[in-house]
């Protein structure tokens, strides 16, 4: 149940911008600063996540946001159109356009279906395991429409159950609390998912509760193309992604590390899935390719795909630091001619610095090498052409030589 | 038959870096700049080209590097073993373990099978259409190795045919001059290639030389992927790469634009080796997408990957204006839902300057969208890790609202 009462044109508040300040927005850029809006009384009494009219300082109405007088990014663009209702077929609208998309992109339900601004829902993350849905709300606004957003997921994709993913630490900044639950229909344990042909399994509701990680499907698939006849290490193997394809795809052994038993458990649920062999070791990923490296283990492929280094700006030296050590670590563990990938899903380094780090890393090790592929997410992680820096998986995979 | 001495460690001609500027070289760049080199009346004699043992000012031997002068690059490493003879047998093995990575990474002997530095072969690129291979030698070091080179890439791939495609604009910061010619063997008209499943014809001894460019493959997969249904307009389209494949992948129909009708006759010979029908038309890019939009023609999928706008640094800014047009051209003839591909294979460009005047460009045809990829070259085209500047094509596919 909605307990705020509908949004329509004629009730919507207005929220004015200051003069002068509304040339980012008029020119397609979908956040609106603090700054940049007139902060009076009444917008500072608006409850987060309200949605405004725009208005700039001539008194034209520019569009409708969600807006949250507590946050730096103050309004964040729903709609160009002022007149529109955001409502829950509004939101079915954009889902459509979202799920038309996806339909062009791949054959088989699997994927990131709203990636938030870069699909006209700020704020929205869903991703999809055939007819389940795992929702992430990240702001204020997109919160308060979760009524409506539950019910216009019905109507576009009638799913068995949808679940609120709701931990990431963004929400914090939005003055949001963690909140896992379902928000409707029925799941009992893991999902199952198909990606580049293989099968695996993923826990919405337990365990680590983050799922599927969709944005390395095609480095995952890349990845693979290498792995034929090689010996295969993955440090931080999560679900067993890397590590799974590779062993379809023909390595000859695989090693999958991970600190946590959980998620093992999982890549190997999987590994029996596609009828594949994978050894697995309960490890950190730093100590484990040290102890590696002493035992003078060599691998065809190594990949390293961590957790985020960089959790804030103030930790870019740190994390940079830690990418550099990774590559460092990882490089000493790939035979002459073999293959190492590293990624970054920090959103704060930028990825001319992740590249820096990486050859740091490279010459510490004393080897050399080529960079064969410097990719993003993949395309179901669409990044909105005014928010480049949104773009934040960095992944390079290079031959050493 | 070579007109230069034998190489050896013994009778080479040392070069020495001044004091304190052997710290990039050693970190595992490429290059040696003049400025860093002690450049004595002996140096400044040698002939551009001449193998050099590098000689750090404490006298220590860094590696062999090809030698010029007159080069702002003066030196370009060829090995990092100063005892390494650079004759043929050297060259072979380069060649075979650049061989090797493609044969990891392709099924079909069409690629780049040496890409300059970071194969390892500075000034060398060798692309391969089964047993013809096209060659150019952009360095004096190189141009001078290129007897050693042609019995090395006879013992390692037995070629039909070799073809010396000496055009490229950077010959001239070496001092060579353009040279197109047959280097072994025979040929007689256009050769054939397969590129994601489809056939191709090049021409490399004719018309406009330059065969080729295998650096797009993965992107004209991911545009045939958004193809299948849609209209599509290719509008530089030169051998028909991407009108071919998406024609191949199921479009509705295919306008093929070209400012060459040698280029069109290619795309459609190359058409009809696949069994599909193109529309060709023979036009200057930006005047034939002014009169498919005055014609209010739109199309599922536009795809713009024109030639270098940016020839020098100078020309950046004029070049950058005309990426903006390009895609401002482009975006207008977008269906609603449709899908925008633009390439930039400027060296001078830097991609996020290309992604702001992409970005530019939509704004100013009132378009807005999301950025679905945004890419590289294939990696048979590795990039140096110290030369992450030499990256020069960019390429991204967007869906338009």
């Amino acid at each position: 149940m909605n307990t705020h009462s509908p949004d329509t044109a004629a009730t919507r508040p207005s929220v004015h911008l200051a003069k002068g300040r509304s040339k980012r927005l008029r020119a397609g850029h979908p956040w609106v600063f603090s700054n940049e809006i007139e902060m009076t009384a009444e917008a500072k009494a608006l409850p987060p996540g309200t949605p405004v009219t725009l208005v700039d300082a001539g008194g034209e109405r520019l569009g409708v946001a969600s807006f949250n007088p507590h946050s730096l990014i103050a309004g964040r663009v729903l709609s160009r159109r002022p007149d529109d209702t955001i409502d829950a077929d509004f939101l079915a609208a954009r889902l459509r356009a979202a799920l038309a998309l996806r339909d062009t992109l791949f054959d088989a339900p699997y994927y990131r279906l709203v990636h938030s601004e870069a699909d006209l829902l700020p704020g929205l993350i869903v991703d999809r395991y055939g007819d389940v849905l795992a929702v992430q709300t990240n702001t204020a606004g997109m919160e308060r429409l979760l009524p409506d957003l539950s019910q216009a997921l019905d109507a576009v994709l009638s799913p068995r159950a949808v679940v609120l993913v709701n931990d990431s630490p963004v929400r914090k900044l939005e003055g949001l609390e963690p909140e896992n639950r379902l928000l409707s229909g029925e799941i009992t344990g893991p999902v199952e998912l198909v990606e580049n042909g293989c099968r695996f399994v993923a826990d919405l509701v337990d365990g680590q509760k983050t799922g599927w990680f969709f944005d390395q499907r095609d480095n995952r698939a890349f990845v693979a193309r290498l792995a034929k006849g090689r010996r295969v290490l993955d440090v931080y193997t999560y679900a067993g992604g890397f590590a799974i394809q590779a062993a379809m795809a023909g390595a000859s052994e695989v090693l999958a590390v991970d600190r946590s038993d959980a998620s093992l458990a999982l890549a190997q649920a999987s590994a029996a899935l596609n009828g594949v062999t994978i050894a697995t070791a309960r490890a950190e990923a730093f100590a484990e390719m040290e102890r590696l490296a002493a035992a003078k283990e060599r691998f065809g492929v190594v990949v390293a795909d961590p957790p985020a280094f960089v959790k804030s700006r103030k930790d870019l030296g740190a994390g940079a630091k830690g990418y550099r050590k990774m590559a460092r670590l990882a490089a000493a563990l790939v035979e002459p001619g073999g293959f190492l990938f590293c990624a970054s899903c920090s959103h704060h380094m930028p990825v001319e610095m992740f590249a820096e780090e990486i050859a740091h890393g490279l010459h510490q090790a004393g080897r050399t090498g080529r960079i064969l592929r410097l990719a993003g997410a993949a395309p179901d992680h669409p990044v909105h052409p005014q928010l480049p820096e949104s773009a934040y998986l960095k992944a390079m995979a290079l031959q050493l030589d």
